[in-house]
């Protein structure tokens, strides 16, 4: 039993998905996030560039004494998870891994669909997380920059998204996926449009929902759940300023946020 | 008779729309470009933020013994160009006051639109520029903030660009400008569906001309011109990886960009 918190790091809000998910999964885990909302996005910037500022963020983590790490953020997890872990003796875990695991076992005909920044596509990540698990499965990705500002820019229900969801994702509907994998955590909030464009024969994956499955497993399998009767608290940092990224946040979160202070 | 190059800034690869007008008007001086791709963008951000980013990035133009500095970027030139200016020795341009110029000379019926990111839209940078030269003149803004990643994913020609701009700019239409100035370097690539979706008889103005000769001017007026027969070497430096800077930048430049490093 351990009642430190768990570390969660993201390039900006996006990574508050998996803190949703985590609250909902481990209620009583205390939780430190941060976002790089200074030099957010990662998702457009090189392999070097995405390692040197997630070194950054977890030893910002580290600080705070947190007994996991939580890699929230799919261009992390794809271009510099591995470096980290020989970097940090913490536990650390990313979103890739999860994700291709549900998807494998949710797909019928083996044809499973990807979706990311172009970081995340380009470094072929989730090609070689399916592939270790499962060698029959074909692997399909395209990568969608216009829907994380679509998704900040609060356009998320107007046409203008299942029309831009349309073009991103014709190609993929041509391979007869059955399963999609949203990997960026922006994405869930787009899930409507992207359920609309692929449609209803398509299941997608929300890699939120799959790494805070992961966490839990973790947690219990290495003794550190916190067992004790409190709950503990929730702190949020960043490193541009704090409003912005409230007045985005809660819509992600899907509640309220306090406790949110500059790094 | 001065033969040292002309510093230019931007957050990414929109300032190449300033160097391209600048060669075209200079064609005998030399240019150092420094675009700051590993902390692109800007215009999301904080005050604080973009001023602390941008000290680092004139420091690094300082020491490439720059003769000039041009803030090739909207967002930096409406939030820390006062602070910059206080900073530095070196003559220092930026963006906002050539474009207000132009756009009040230009309008007939003293009603001006402004469009640009969040951040300069909501400094009211505009705004003050365009009341200190006609008090009559009325201002509208709008932000545009899918305008960038638009022109970043290539859809400059689509009809999903036009849709986009329709939203943005309807209301703009509505208060009967008469001149829009396009108040972000990235806009000129989307002039043409910004101007269809205007009517014909808005007149756009673009930053990137009016700094270019405002750069002309102080180097006249300063004796600051290089006068020598030859022509001057261009150098490019980014803070990320230097092939996506070459891909995206050739659009900017309109022509080939060869010499450039990561800083």
């Amino acid at each position: 039993m351990d009642s430190r918190p768990i570390g969660i790091f993201d390039s900006g809000v996006g990574g508050l998905t998996v803190v949703s998910q985590i609250q909902q999964i481990l209620p009583k885990e205390g939780i430190v996030y941060f976002g790089d909302t200074a030099r957010v996005p990662y998702g457009t910037k090189s392999k070097e560039t995405v390692t040197k500022f997630s070194v950054e963020n977890v030893e910002f983590l580290m600080r705070h004494d947190v007994k996991l790490v939580v890699v929230a953020c799919n261009t992390v997890s794809s271009l510099s998870l591995d470096f980290l872990k020989r970097c940090f003796r913490v536990p650390m875990i990313g979103v890739i891994e999860p994700g291709a695991k549900s998807a494998v076992s949710s797909s019928r005909n083996s044809r499973i669909g990807v979706i990311g920044t172009q970081a995340t596509i380009s470094s072929g990540a989730y090609e070689k997380a399916i592939s270790k698990i499962s060698s029959r499965s074909r692997v399909f990705t395209q990568s969608c920059p216009l829907f994380v500002p679509l998704v900040e820019e609060g356009w998320t229900d107007m046409h203008i998204a299942f029309d831009v969801a349309s073009i991103y994702l014709k190609p993929l509907k041509a391979k007869r996926i059955d399963t999609l994998i949203l990997g960026c955590t922006h994405y869930p909030l787009l899930k409507a449009m992207i359920g609309k464009a692929m449609g209803p024969r398509v299941l997608l994956i929300d890699s939120a929902q799959e790494v805070s499955k992961e966490a839990k497993d973790v947690l219990d399998a290495s003794g550190l759940l916190n067992k004790s009767g409190q709950s503990r608290a929730h702190k949020f940092f960043v490193s541009d300023e704090v409003n912005r990224f409230i007045k985005m946040g809660e819509k992600f979160l899907r509640k309220r946020i306090t406790c949110v202070r500059r790094a």
